[in-house]
């Protein structure tokens, strides 16, 4: 089983290490990290600099493509090479999967056209933009394609998916294996549970953040 | 607030990316990833290369101390320029913390002896014989050390660690913005959840893939 995942600047690192954390604990699972080009992507916030295994044009099938998210993706979703890519790898592939915002470059390469998905809460308009009918469940399944909601949810998309492909004592021992038996402190995890005060606190912060970005 | 945080060969990726996502997002926050020396770490299962951007001595204090796990880290436990390291940052931290096997490091170094701390479930015995006292809690605080349990467990302990640092509001703040309102598919977390079968079941993967590692 080939995954293959999108690394870009920008991304969200979370978004995309939490299901390969998953998934690539999986019996033959192989992972190909892509990108634009062969090279380095940077998040600045984390610091972390991820390399780049193989450009666009030297993957061109796998069983599962992941797609994170992050303020990157705004850039991707007017990059018609990348578009194109997403398309072309959807047409084989077994599973199309997005966490967060990656499900925005999904619906701008048209995947999701009338197509329930999710995404990052924030972005839920910016999905419907693009057409997609915007669901709000951490976990979409269409067909082929799964949508995660926000950055962390990419852990739970993946055992949902590795119990698809392998069954469900595979997406077990997987989640022992990574002690997925997760205690947050508070329950603020969603818009409804944090509340208004919270929400709007968190979009102007992120507001600033990407603007902050862009400017650099 | 500078984040330190340990990057090292056949470290478990999702250990210190979720500490990341998390710490980074504090207001003031800034990380320096750290390594035995400049360069490249990999994790061969994910694939993911991670780029140093210091070495061990050119960094000698931090606010807080991130400490992942991983395969690699029984090398680091018996390297005396990483002890000392350890020991050296340790001198000065507000905080230092680990994440799964990260825990059996702080150990080697003679920070946890005689106390309370825990790591990955199926390194409890290696914990134990560095003279911790193993506690089957997912996070447990003792002092300026948070320790916390396997892989996923670090998304946790940070969000606990904010809300100490900044306070609940700042923590809630955090967990909204990552989205944080697990649903795992299944209750397979822990070794009393996910039963005696799987556990003999992960063992076993986990002691194959862990030879296969020190075999190349």
């Amino acid at each position: 089983m080939l995954i293959a995942a999108l690394l870009f600047d920008d991304l969200t690192p979370l978004d995309v290490v939490g299901p390969l954390e998953v998934l690539a604990r999986a019996p033959g699972a192989d992972v190909v990290l892509v990108g634009r080009k062969r090279g380095t992507v940077r998040d600045p916030r984390t610091h972390f600099a991820l390399a780049v295994e193989a450009s666009l044009d030297e993957v061109t099938t796998a069983d599962v493509l992941v797609v994170p998210g992050g303020f990157g993706i705004d850039r991707l979703c007017a990059d018609e090479a990348v578009l194109d890519w997403i398309r072309r790898m959807h047409a084989t592939t077994r599973w199309t999967t997005s966490v967060c915002t990656g499900s925005l470059l999904l619906a701008a390469a048209g995947l999701l056209t009338g197509i329930a998905a999710t995404t990052h809460w924030a972005s839920r308009d910016a999905l419907e933009r693009y057409g997609a009918v915007y669901t709000e469940q951490r976990v979409v399944e269409r067909g082929k394609i799964i949508t995660a909601a926000g950055v962390s949810s990419g852990i739970d998309m993946a055992l949902h998916l590795l119990a698809r492909i392998g069954g469900e004592q595979l997406a077990k021992a997987i989640q022992l294996s990574i002690e997925y038996d997760p205690q947050p402190p508070f329950d603020a995890g969603s818009p409804a549970k944090a509340g208004p005060e919270l929400v709007s606190f968190v979009s102007a912060a992120a507001a600033r953040a990407r603007s902050a970005r862009r400017s650099r």
